[in-house]
This record gives structure tokens, C-alpha cells and sequence, in this order.
């Protein structure tokens, strides 16, 4: 399934590209002056292989939720056990991702890829469990490859039965005590930069606790075997990174636009394209983590953030916040009269 | 009716205000992960007087046109006639705002506060003529005192009816040709900027338009009388900005809160502040301009804007991309989860 899914994405379609352009500047307004918003229907143009490109209605979020067995290294003041019990905040609608879904119009659905216990079921909750929480990445391999990869596949399955249902755009969503150390360890592989520059404070941590993630992130990336990208993730990543990585190669696979959420599904999406290079051409970056590494992983993939308002709650919150901003950007293409159109002179010189 | 909007306006309710940072702090997500979008809420509880605060649906744009002797001075690349095209394209429902407030849910309503031309009638422009265009500012006053009042009435009486309708949010827009001009004498004046600073390339014009541009705006603010907030606005401002003056102190004193666009409205509210000071606890900046006076003008306002994506359009269209935003911000407050009722631990230390 992760085979052929790498096979069917495309990169941009060079054509679908010239024509976006050439119609943002056929539009009522100044050339350029959407600013970051013309590029953004232009890039969505590419990824459909159409201008205009389809409006991105229905979204679907998905939150991918998992434990981490680094957690023991204490780098989180949050006890494990908040996984679980944001699940079922989720399940309940309770959370911000709940509410900004809700805003948005996306529908949620819960992934237990991972969590280290045995969630009550519920409608909105699917369990894929590739195991009851990672290994811990500073002592060893987070999991085993066949683990990586089942949990890849997973996230594969749910975009595509997202897109069966008829989401015409995915979102990334996750929950997991300690998995910005994942992420930073992941980060700091795939891009190459220092641990120290790309490990952050989470949700909030002390100078002290700080110091020791950096110390654990590093040791993380020394004694697993960094190669091969399933390798890579196996070793230094969490349940969630892989089916997020797997999620965002479906979507794109699929055929619709994927908006990334903060600094883990950045980590997640260095996997993906370093699986399916093109895979970028797919994914609009919703916002920017107040997290370092996220400037990291969104350079190394190309992408620039729509949201910048100091987030840092992951569960999707900064991918739900961009949509509307790309919806608005895809109608105008579509709802924009032009300068003949409607009789508009256009500027001199 | 000016004296007794400006009485109408009171600054954020102290209750209020700590009853939303406390609300904010019990909801299940680490305290301040929500970075800006926290603030927001918390202004609007301020601005309402209770907390949470009222959901800001559905929201109003107005776009107030008018036209700018200024214009003569060869400032802007587009002529003058655009501004009356463009009107008849909001009208037609065909520009960049009407797609952008389709996508948010705002009604959109277009005044003509002093456009150069008499206008077809249709059912979304309402005819509130000032004049026909300013006179030139940069060869002496651009309106009289008289006109000035006039037009902010205007703008409140807009505030007024759009509020009496059911608004619970208030949008700017802006149209007029030259208009950037303008908004830089004013933040000039208002904020004590030279006027280099202030001064940018509007919808787009080359280094010598630029130049002139800054020129006549020095022009305008040595041959101009500037000292009464009236008397400034008369002098080097344009019939929108009166307008859009009085459209925020109304829908302020109304108690409803008024999304900012960009520098125009930045401009106005200036004035605005000047005649009521407690003006800005009402207003949210929606994004942040290309144009250089905007970030001056928001430093005096106190203000931070949403979103940041190069925008240089004008119309209301910063205003309402951040509408869903400030939606979100104030969502979360009436449906997120608490600690304690949803049974979610919270981070120890």
C-alpha cells in the first residue's frame, strides 16, 4: 500500500501552474496584491492539475494520538495519562480542535495509532494501534520498521476513507505527551541541523527540563541508526509522526490538498517527502509553531505559514485556522470578476 | 450625534477582562497556547462588558468609496475612474471582498461618502455624498469642517443601522483611488512620523510616483492647519476616512466589536482614537498592511494584527480573512472543555 501510494503523486502540473497565474492577474485587483494568497491558490491549482482548482470543501481533520516511551526522561510536566484523557476530549468535542473544527466546518476523526492504554469506544475514535506507546528513542529504536510501517499504512487508510467520504481537503491533527521530542529528534535528522537549535518548550517547560530534552534529543540521534527514511522514523519517532507521514502521502495520492498543522506534522512531512519528494507540492503549511524546529522543517520542505499567531497546541489547531484563509483564497478564483468582465481599467505603466 | 456617540463609548469593563484571562486558564489546553488568539477573546469579553463574550456573527462589511483631489498630483498609476468601477463591481457582487465575505458570512453594503461621479442606484449602495471628491490636500484643505462632521456621521449612522439590523461585528472597507496618499498625512500628523516613514506604494507604483507621492504629502501636512482632530481630518484626509471614522466610534458605542483593515482604516482609526480614546478597546486589527504607515499607525493604536500575508488591496479584505479568526478566538471561550469537568490532568510544576 505505502508503494503504490508513493507511485501515484504527481508533482505540480506545470501547465494548471501558468494558467493559475495567468488568471490571478486577469482578476479586479492590483497584480500581486493578495499577496501570500495568490501563491497559495496557484500552488493548489498545480497539485489538482487544474485552474481554477476545486474549492478545498469539506475539510477532515484528523487527530493521530499516541504515546511516547521518551516521556520516562521526563521532558513534559504533563503526566502521560493526559493522552488518554485528551482523546476522549476529543471524542466528547470538548477540546480546541473540536471548536475550531466546528468554525471551519471540518469533520474530526480520533486515530489511536498508539496510545499506551485501551480507549472506551466511540463513534469518532478509530483504533489502529501500532503498539501501547513507543520504546524509549534515547535508549534505542522508538520501534521496530514493520511497526513504522503498519503505522504509515494506517494513516494512508484514513485519508483515502476521508476522501471516499467526500473531504476535498485533509488536515492534520495529533495528541501525544512528549512527542515535540520526537519531532525535534526527527527535525534535527532529516534537515541536519543541531538538536540545540531545533528543540523546543513544548507546551511549556523550564530552562532545566529544557536542557535535559536537548540532552535526550541528542542522545536519540546517536544511538539509533539514522539512514534509510523508514529507518530514520523507526528510530526517532512516534506512532503519530508515522501516520501523519502516511496521512499526508494518501492525501496527496488522492489528489487533494494537504494543510499541515504546527512543528509535528512539519516533522512528519520532512518523512513523507523524503519518501515522495513531490509531496510538498501537495501541503499548504497552516501556521507557525512558536516551536524552533518548525522553521527548520517548514524551510527544508519550502513551505511558508499562513497563521502566525504564537500557537502551540498542536491537535491541529493551526491547520483548522488556515482553511478558511485557503478557501479564501481558491474563491476568488473562481467568484473574481476580471478587468473585461467588469469594465475595471486597469493601471498605467 | 457625534458628541453623543463619542459619550457612548466606554473602555474595556476591568470585570470583564479578568473574568476571561481566568476562563482562559481553566480550559484544557496548556494556559497560553493559544498565543494571540487568547488576547482577542479577552478584549472582546472587555469590549462586551461580559464574558465570554457574545459570538461576533454575523458580521457587516461597509465599504465606504470616495474620490480624492489629490489624485491631480499624479500619485497613483490607476485613474480616478476606477474607484467609481470598482463600486460597481462590489454592487455586482464581483470584486476580491465580495468573494472574501461570501466565504465568512458578512453582509457587504457600499457607501458613496464622495465619489466623483453620480453613481447608478442599486440595492446594496447607499448615496451619502460629502462631495464630489476632496479638494486637492497638498494645495490646502481637503474638506471643510463641516464636510468633515458630515461624513463621520455618516459612517455612524452606517454603524448604527447595520448594527439595528442584527450585526454583531462590524468590518471596514475602503475604495478611492489615491487613498493611500491621504492615509499617510494622517498617520503622519496623528502619530508624529515623518512622512517618509509613512509614505508607501500603495497598489503598486514605481521609485519617481514614490518620491512625488512623499513630496506631496509633506506638502499637504506644512500647507495644512493641524490641530483638532476634526481639523486634521479635514485637512489631509479623505471623505472614507471621515466615514470610516464615525463607522468605528458607532459601532464601538453600540457596543459591537469593528474589525480593522488595513492602512485606511488604521488612518480613520486614528481620528477616531483622537475624538474618543477608549476607541480602540472595541477594535481588533485584522492584518497587517504592506504599506509602512499601517505598522505606525497600529503602534499608536495598541494594536496587533491577525494576519500577515503581504496583502495591499484595501476593501475590507484584511478584515474579513480575520473575521473566522476572531469567530475562533471567541468560540473556544463558549465551547472548550475545562479541567475539571472534562477529568483532564493538569502539568505539574
Amino acid at each position: 500500500m505505502l508503494e503504490e501510494t508513493i507511485a501515484a503523486i504527481r508533482p505540480a502540473d506545470a501547465r494548471a501552474l501558468a494558467d493559475a497565474r495567468a488568471h490571478q492577474d486577469r482578476l479586479t485587483k492590483p497584480p500581486g496584491s493578495l499577496g501570500v494568497l495568490e501563491e497559495v491558490a496557484v500552488r493548489l491549482a498545480g497539485a489538482a492539475g487544474v485552474s481554477p482548482p476545486p474549492m478545498p470543501v469539506p475539510a477532515a481533520l484528523a487527530i493521530f494520538a499516541a504515546d511516547h516511551g521518551v516521556h520516562a526522561q521526563g521532558v513534559s510536566p504533563w503526566p502521560q495519562e493526559v493522552t488518554q484523557q485528551m482523546v476522549a476530549n476529543f471524542v466528547a468535542g470538548g477540546a480546541v480542535a473540536n471548536a475550531f473544527a466546528a468554525q471551519t466546518g471540518a469533520t474530526v476523526t480520533v486515530v489511536d495509532v498508539g496510545v499506551a492504554a485501551d480507549l472506551a469506544p466511540a463513534p469518532s475514535l478509530l483504533v489502529m494501534k501500532a503498539g501501547y506507546g513507543t520504546a524509549d528513542l534515547s535508549a534505542g529504536p522508538a520501534m521496530g520498521v514493520p511497526q513504522a510501517v503498519q503505522a504509515v499504512e494506517s494513516g494512508i487508510s484514513v485519508a483515502r476513507s476521508l476522501v471516499e467520504g467526500g473531504a476535498r481537503c485533509l488536515i492534520t491533527g495529533d495528541m501525544g505527551i512528549a512527542n515535540t521530542t520526537a519531532s525535534a529528534a526527527l527535525i534535527s535528522a532529516f534537515t541536519g541541523k543541531d538538536a540545540a537549535l531545533v528543540t523546543g518548550r513544548g507546551t511549556g517547560i523550564d530552562d532545566e527540563t529544557h536542557t535535559r530534552k536537548v540532552a535526550v534529543v541528542r542522545r536519540a540521534l546517536s544511538v539509533n541508526r539514522l539512514g534509510e527514511p523508514l529507518e530514520t522514523l523507526a528510530g526517532v519517532g512516534g506512532f503519530e509522526h508515522a501516520a501523519l507521514a502516511g496521512f499526508i502521502l494518501g492525501g496527496a495520492a488522492a489528489g487533494v490538498p494537504v494543510i499541515l498543522d504546527g512543528v509535528i506534522a512539519g516533522a512528519a512531512a520532512l518523512v513523507a517527502q523524503a519518501l515522495a519528494p513531490a509531496v510538498a507540492d501537495h501541503c499548504v503549511a497552516g501556521h507557525r509553531s512558536a516551536e524552533p524546529g518548525h522553521a527548520a522543517a517548514l524551510e527544508h520542505l519550502g513551505l511558508r505559514p499562513l497563521v502566525d499567531l504564537e500557537l502551540r497546541l498542536g491537535e491541529g489547531t493551526g491547520g483548522l485556522l488556515a482553511h478558511p484563509l485557503v478557501c479564501a483564497a481558491v474563491r476568488v478564483m473562481h467568484e473574481v470578476a476580471t478587468f473585461d468582465s467588469a469594465g475595471v481599467t486597469e493601471k498605467s505603466g
